[in-house]
């Protein structure tokens, strides 16, 4: 089993801490990103900058027809809920895009047997898992084992007595305050990460999507002065 | 639970056979294809066709970057293999595109959340998985776990007592004769599909690949004359 992982790197924050944890800890990070037909296209740009500043071995965007599938304000022509009481909503937003984290760790895992990778990291954390179903720990560890069973690397790794892959969830059990502060720690310029899910055309944050009220929170119970 | 479903058609002779069992169970079913930059892309015309006939309620071509993933002889520049003992091989064979399968089927999960569908089907089967680690029961078994924990679906019926996708696998233990027999009971033209991995830019099969081989041999063991 080598070093060598493939990290889900959206332009947020959270992946971004999650390709900084990975890298400090030794492992030969390649980023991938995806054009989904997303809204927040201003993202992939943050996303390539981010995997410059926090040192990935490359950086890879993969264009996935998710447009197609609609049914979800990040995707379709449903409008991004603002203002809403993110504290204490607990139902799944309308911003679940269906699936889309099985898509995407599908294309990682796809990417990882090509380049003979046998860790994936994504950041799925505790502050979204209340809202959507494919952040929870039973579907990261539902996947784990679908990509042990699914592959050719991890067939003979199990018929050799071993594992081939492994998910790693560094932020699975952080608040919003403790992922900054984690980011912080790990070095990693926030100002170019980007996590509005409906920012303008030049990538200026809305400031009152769900996304943008639990930034500034983070921000804030992190004991962090306000970004500009 | 409605009888909606989502069907994988490749262009080929099992998926068509797929397709006509569940509609003929009664389904309505809405059929898949990708666009995956491989090299047989004259299946995706096939698909088409068979779609129309067999009677689908829709068809679909999505286009994914699998060819960015390199590694199979299917989608990168691999000669593929010709005049192979099938009958006697248990390698996984370099035609094996990396978890191809588990992002055709996380595919199909996104676009049948977003249509509302709670079935999937997809023609694995028992002549395959002696090669592919993606066409065994135990991965069909940990997706369909994996697509009730990762949906908004799936978590809404778990927690109602049901289940939301069932994954329907027809093909499964069924050899190659048996699913000419299949075909041919259902009615699909098999005229219209195309099983070769490198068939001419007209669509004309090889007849040497292993897929070739498979289907004349299937259409030998079920009693029927060789196709022209």
């Amino acid at each position: 089993m080598n070093r060598r992982a493939v990290v889900l790197l959206s332009g947020g924050m959270d992946s971004a801490v999650v390709l900084a944890h990975l890298v400090r800890g030794g492992h030969e990070a390649h980023a991938l990103s995806f054009d989904y037909g997303q809204r927040h296209r201003h993202e992939l740009a943050c996303a390539a900058r981010v995997a410059r500043q926090v040192g990935a071995a490359s950086h890879r965007v993969a264009s996935i027809d998710l447009r197609a599938f609609g049914a979800s304000a990040l995707t379709a022509d449903i409008a991004v809920p603002k203002d809403r009481d993110v504290a204490h909503s607990h139902d799944i937003p309308v911003t679940y895009v269906p699936a889309r984290n099985t898509v995407f760790l599908s294309h990682a895992l796809a990417m990882a047997e090509a380049i003979e990778a046998c860790h994936i990291g994504i950041g799925v954390n505790a502050v979204d898992y209340s809202g959507y179903p494919d952040c929870r720990p039973a579907f990261v560890e539902a996947f784990e084992r679908l990509a042990n069973l699914a592959t050719r690397a991890g067939v003979e790794a199990t018929e050799r007595g071993g594992r081939w892959m492994t998910v790693h969830t560094p932020l699975l059990d952080l608040s919003k305050a403790q992922i900054v502060r984690r980011a912080v720690e790990l070095g990693v310029d926030l100002s170019l990460t980007s996590s509005c899910y409906d920012p303008s055309p030049e990538g200026r944050a809305c400031g009152r999507c769900d996304a943008c009220q639990l930034r500034a929170r983070g921000f804030a119970d992190a004991g962090l002065p306000p970004e500009a």
